[in-house]
């Protein structure tokens, strides 16, 4: 835990250098570039031989199996764009800052992911009766609060089987990047980062609760140390603004000229499409809605949204703030918590207008 | 400027999140995955439509050209894998720490870049007799040092001239990533990042020297603010190693079993072939030569060594150190200076190892 007044320490330096943010300006790409994509590697990238790896599907199935990539590409093949950020995104905007890595808010970035249905895997091997949670195990192997671990995460039963998970093996078209999880990752669209096991090894059916470092310790919501908290798991609505101008190299501050400036930026939430996006000049204090463009990347991405302003010379903290379906709305401040997680706190810009006809 | 004792400030952490460093497991890719090269980008990256972009060659020349893609995709190609790192790579490392980028040791990455030899376009342009330099500008555009500027760059007619100077299309085989300078960029095999510009819109052939901000300003090796400094240039002998064991997520710390460890990594220079590197267990006190693979990747991309190392129980601080041809070695401890270059010390990875036969 750090003071607000306390730099980033080193730890968390390491951990900003290793793992990838979107720098925001990409948010104008519907679908992420590789490359751009947000990446939070717990432990080590993995280097794995696809001629010898194999998916196990063991545990309580009729039909245990043993599978190449060749039979996962031989089975029908499933594509959706889905949004995916990390559960930690905002994290070093909270006061004070869990020590974790560091993300501002930039650990987001939306694939189109190609894999194959999850379900047609469970039919492959027939899930037994008493069957009640899903364990997914990646290739990954690190220290995580003491404990010498595999990366692993589990799903109720009810939740894997819904229709949209699938085991990913493409990502924009192209066979998984390493970074990714090559060659075969968990893809669970609207549910947060670390839920989407990479470099799947063994999906293991259980009639037991999952109680590993990364579902009873990690990745739930607490107050203090004690308490168990609940679990994190679908996204929180969040829209984001690309930050318009132009940049100071060092302090990120947006300098822009005078006149009509075009705002846009992306809106989601893992609990139902986005219903309206307002932006705010005066830091929150009054709100306009929006332009928002239909869900045309499908269900589980994110949607575009627009908003002229008329910028006049002066200082403003350009702000959006969006409402999904459910009726969640991005709070104006953020809700602490111990690990630093869900924060979806609305994104503030500053921006300096300038008196000149700066064309940017 | 930060003391030692200080922590990152958020400006720096702002650059950490959006900038990319190559995770140091990686170096095990001889060629760096696409998403996992280094990426430094001082402002925005812009959105470049190909069908409206164009090239122009002007200044100093019988024949000012305008390019468009296609012009440049007909001439001759040539493909090379170059090993590029930050002029800032090291500088975290350095006390008391410049303020900028926050770059530890993942500031690199080798790519196979594909495009047009420059040597090509300046003799379709005809060079005049009285040029001296050539001034790269990119469409990225920001403020630096109080300076609003479209990223620009220079290099001296010779230099440029050198065979191995491209405008480069493609990365991997692939067109460049948005974030590589699409559509074109500059490549310069040898020289720091910042020589070799990114979105690339004109280049002017000069008789004048540029002094412009990225030439005067920046990217000199100074003492004090009043110095004029020399140019930074050609990539100072460096090596890395990938770190061996399984990581702490939070730490980094490595760990690994007793026995026979497999160290590797990559080893590369401006200034002419590897010629040894150099591995020690103890912190730098001895030293034993690695083995050095054959430069595969050609003239312009690192070299693997490897090292068998017989590890026993106990905490190791492991090292490599390299030297290339013209006689330049690593140095033991950093050299400091201003702007935090081309820091270019040995690579130390401490290590734990345990009592017990852990396979990592």
């Amino acid at each position: 835990m750090n003071d607000a007044s306390d730099g980033v320490s080193m730890e968390e330096l390491q951990l900003a250098t290793r793992n990838h943010g979107l720098p925001l300006e990409t948010l104008r790409f519907p679908v992420t570039p590789i490359g751009l994509h947000y990446l939070l590697t717990h432990y080590d990238i993995p280097m794995i031989d696809p001629a010898t790896w194999r998916l196990r599907v063991d545990g309580r199935v009729a039909r245990p199996l043993v599978l190449s990539l060749d039979d996962l590409r031989a089975m029908p093949a499933v594509t959706a764009a889905v949004t995916m950020e990390c559960a930690g995104n905002g994290r070093a905007l909270l006061e004070p800052r869990p020590a974790s890595q560091p993300w501002l808010l930039e650990a987001v970035g939306t694939g189109e992911w190609t894999g194959v249905p999850l379900s047609h895997v469970f039919d492959a091997a027939g899930i037994l009766d008493d069957a009640i949670e899903v364990l997914f195990t990646g290739a990954d192997r690190g220290i995580e609060g003491g404990v010498e671990q595999s990366y692993q995460r589990s799903l109720t039963l009810a939740d894997a089987r819904t229709g949209e998970v699938m085991l990913a093996y493409e990502l924009n078209g192209i066979p998984l990047p390493p970074q990714h999880g090559f060659p075969l990752r968990l893809v669970v669209p609207g549910w947060y980062g670390m839920t989407n096991v990479k470099w799947l090894t063994s999906i293991t059916i259980t009639d037991t609760e999952f109680s590993g470092y990364q579902q009873s310790n990690a990745y739930r919501l607490r107050q203090t140390k004690g308490e168990t908290g609940a679990a994190l798991g679908r996204i929180a609505v969040r829209s984001l603004m690309v930050p318009p101008g132009i940049p100071d190299f060092f302090t990120r501050t947006r300098t822009l000229g005078p006149g009509n400036c075009s705002l846009s930026g992306r809106a989601w939430s893992g609990n139902g499409p986005i219903v309206t996006v307002d932006v705010s000049a005066d830091g929150g204090s009054s709100w306009d809605h929006a332009q928002l463009d239909p869900p045309d990347l499908g269900d589980w991405a994110w949607q575009c949204w627009r908003f002229e302003w008329l910028a006049a010379q002066g200082e403003y903290e350009l702000c959006c703030r969006a409402t999904d379906a459910g009726g969640n709305q991005q709070p104006l401040l953020p809700e602490w918590n111990l690990g630093g997680y869900a924060n979806n706190a609305v994104h503030r810009v500053p921006v300096l207008v300038t008196d000149n006809d700066r064309k940017t």
